[in-house]
């Protein structure tokens, strides 16, 4: 039995890219906006009782200076509570739950849930990727995010034959989806040759087997369940979630061919969603390199360990696969602006539960969306969201 | 009637200070070690669910450069769901809030939250105070802490008459308190003559109606209401809260004698707690310099607009007085470790409710205790809890 206490009305995101011309606060704006008007009954604005923003890295950067309590004056909701969360990559997906629970705990009823990154404002060498190694001052020198996951990538190659054109075949496939979604960074197909011939970035891991650097916001509109026919005949309820951390340093990893935290949270989401993997119709996952993808689909449970490789150069993770993975295009092609990631995901999920993805549509078989992220030194922390089209 | 779904049943804090000798994860652990020692029945740390982290800039600092998942690791939790939440100066007021809804929600009994805050180890200059006015780049120019208050203490002085020596028997009164506190920071008495004779920092706030930058962490634990006596025969309970955002910059502020966003905040508290600032026998307010506890005692309603100076030096806001404030000496001198400020001023009203406030504990007749942060920008967000020591 499914949680189902709380549901997503309303969805949106901002075409992703390299936004130099818009704020930090145009884009939480573009977001807001969009899931305003995504809500079939309308949607005052002015209902929303709270919000939970999602931003990394802002006190870095200039306009985000204080974390997420300058958003409500920006988008016209002023007094309104206000929370950041912030857990590295799955920042986003994260205060998806944190903001279900505060819809369950009956505090609020209208919940926001936004997510706003900006990453290209400075240069890549001052930017937030050369940061991510941020962390303990010897025990992570050098450790950009290509670094971190690569060795799992030679590990999986060694231990299960993965090849560089199944790492490859994943690119292939999510810039194929990013070409059909009109939110993509990126909307151009690629080759596995290409792939294959691009540069290399940390051996084995080449420049497109790597997302890009992208700015980006997603909201959504979450309400109670019993209250959800009063905006949409079409609601989607939050079946179950889960979270969970691990040693974040790679020398307190017990394995370098999946990613504990992911086991631990999607367990956690299966378990509050009464289902298991063979129930999910499709599912966003986090692909901030091929290989990640790889070991997603294989730790969520879709494939069993080491055979991710093969499933996707097979095409079981394709639009028309067995289990439909990053039919928004994923990080890889969508891209990844780090608050606004997760939301933006669980933005593609309700858009496919309801039949509403245009030519991204997947068969939706058993009404169920799943929806991850991992990120935190590499995999310290992973969050599932499991979504539901099923009252 | 008040909220009561949730109770507090540990809280704990390390000695505040300049705490070079301890890392970020070293004070984490010290605090959850003084929660769990403080629950009366015991407490296995093991059972712990899921922790929310209040840390305002640790993506700033080197050892916490990833928020706070690194946190349950460090502290002997690998594995459990932890949430990073920052709102500026109320981070820890508001993960106390989110862990209580957490709670309140259903999807975890017993949650931890933390609050950790390093502002020492890197110098003044470099350091997270000098950076609070990270914000537009043109709009906050020049913006320091100081600077952001200071012109509300000067107006409150032209409308209301307040003084000086008014703003200085704050600090009296607070560092008084903190003599007597055994986790302050700075545990010496002042006098009204040291505070006038303190050189100025920005008129007319002077080094002595200034909080010092500390180190610190503070934790509490948190259960259902009705498994709360599994813990203890004294439980404590969340009787409500409050959160309010407000335009945040100061050309957009409509008056320099009060902070709409504590008002605000502090109605929504009032009104989920079912009672009135008369019913308030002691609080921790946000005294990051004397003329903000002015401003707060006002706002929360203890005192009419403008009678707050007046109050302070007449000892109402004393020990023994009508209503006593920042009995634990407050942020001016226990400290004010930004992510650890609320969690600590949490604890101290924990202390007071049970009687367990040793020196200062003051009268407990109508069984509730408030605490306050006010912060973003000066005001930006402000946020209220309530305890209480009725069922």
């Amino acid at each position: 039995m499914s949680w189902n206490k709380v549901a997503v009305v309303g969805a949106g995101l901002i075409k992703m890219g390299e936004l130099f011309e818009q704020s930090y606060e145009d884009m939480a704006a573009g977001a807001f906006r969009a899931a305003v008007a995504s809500v079939d009954k309308g949607f005052d604005p002015q209902a929303v009782e709270a919000a939970f923003v999602a931003t990394q890295r802002g006190t870095l950067w200039g306009q985000e200076g204080i974390g997420g309590n300058t958003v409500p004056s920006a988008i016209g909701l002023a007094g309104i509570p206000c929370t950041r969360i912030e857990n590295a990559c799955p920042s986003g997906s994260d205060a998806f739950r944190v903001g279900a629970m505060a819809v369950a705990s009956e505090v609020h009823d209208l919940v926001l849930v936004i997510g706003v990154e900006k990453m290209r404002d400075k240069s890549t060498e001052e930017g937030l990727l050369s940061r991510a190694a941020a962390g303990h001052p010897i025990l992570t020198r050098g450790e950009t995010a290509p670094v971190l996951f690569a060795p799992f990538a030679t590990r999986h190659m060694h231990e299960f034959g993965t090849t560089r054109e199944m790492l490859a075949s994943v690119a292939v496939k999510n810039h194929h989806n990013g070409a059909l979604d009109p939110y993509a960074h990126f909307q151009d197909e690629v080759t596995i040759e290409q792939v294959l011939a691009s540069p290399p970035v940390c051996s084995p891991l080449h420049l497109l087997d790597c997302c890009p650097q992208t700015d980006g916001a997603a909201a959504v509109l979450l309400a109670p369940a019993e209250r959800a026919h009063e905006f949409t005949d079409r609601p989607v309820f939050v079946a179950g979630f889960g979270v969970a951390t691990d040693h974040p340093y790679l020398h307190e990893k017990v394995s370098f061919v999946g990613l504990k935290a992911t086991v631990d949270a999607s367990k956690r989401a299966y378990a509050m969603a009464g289902i298991g993997p063979a129930d999910v119709d499709m599912c966003e996952v986090h692909d901030c390199f091929t290989i990640t993808e790889i070991l997603d689909v294989e730790d969520l449970g879709f494939f069993e360990k080491g055979k991710g490789g093969v499933a996707s150069l097979e095409g079981e993770t394709s639009l028309t696969g067995r289990i439909p993975v990053n039919t928004s295009g994923g990080l890889l092609a969508k891209g990844h602006p780090i608050g606004a990631t997760g939301i933006a995901q669980i933005t593609e999920c309700w858009w496919q539960l309801r039949g509403d993805a245009g030519e991204r549509q997947v068969a939706i078989r058993n009404g169920f969306a799943l929806q991850h992220n991992v990120g935190g030194r590499g995999s310290g922390v992973s969050v599932v969201n499991i979504l539901t089209a099923n009252p």
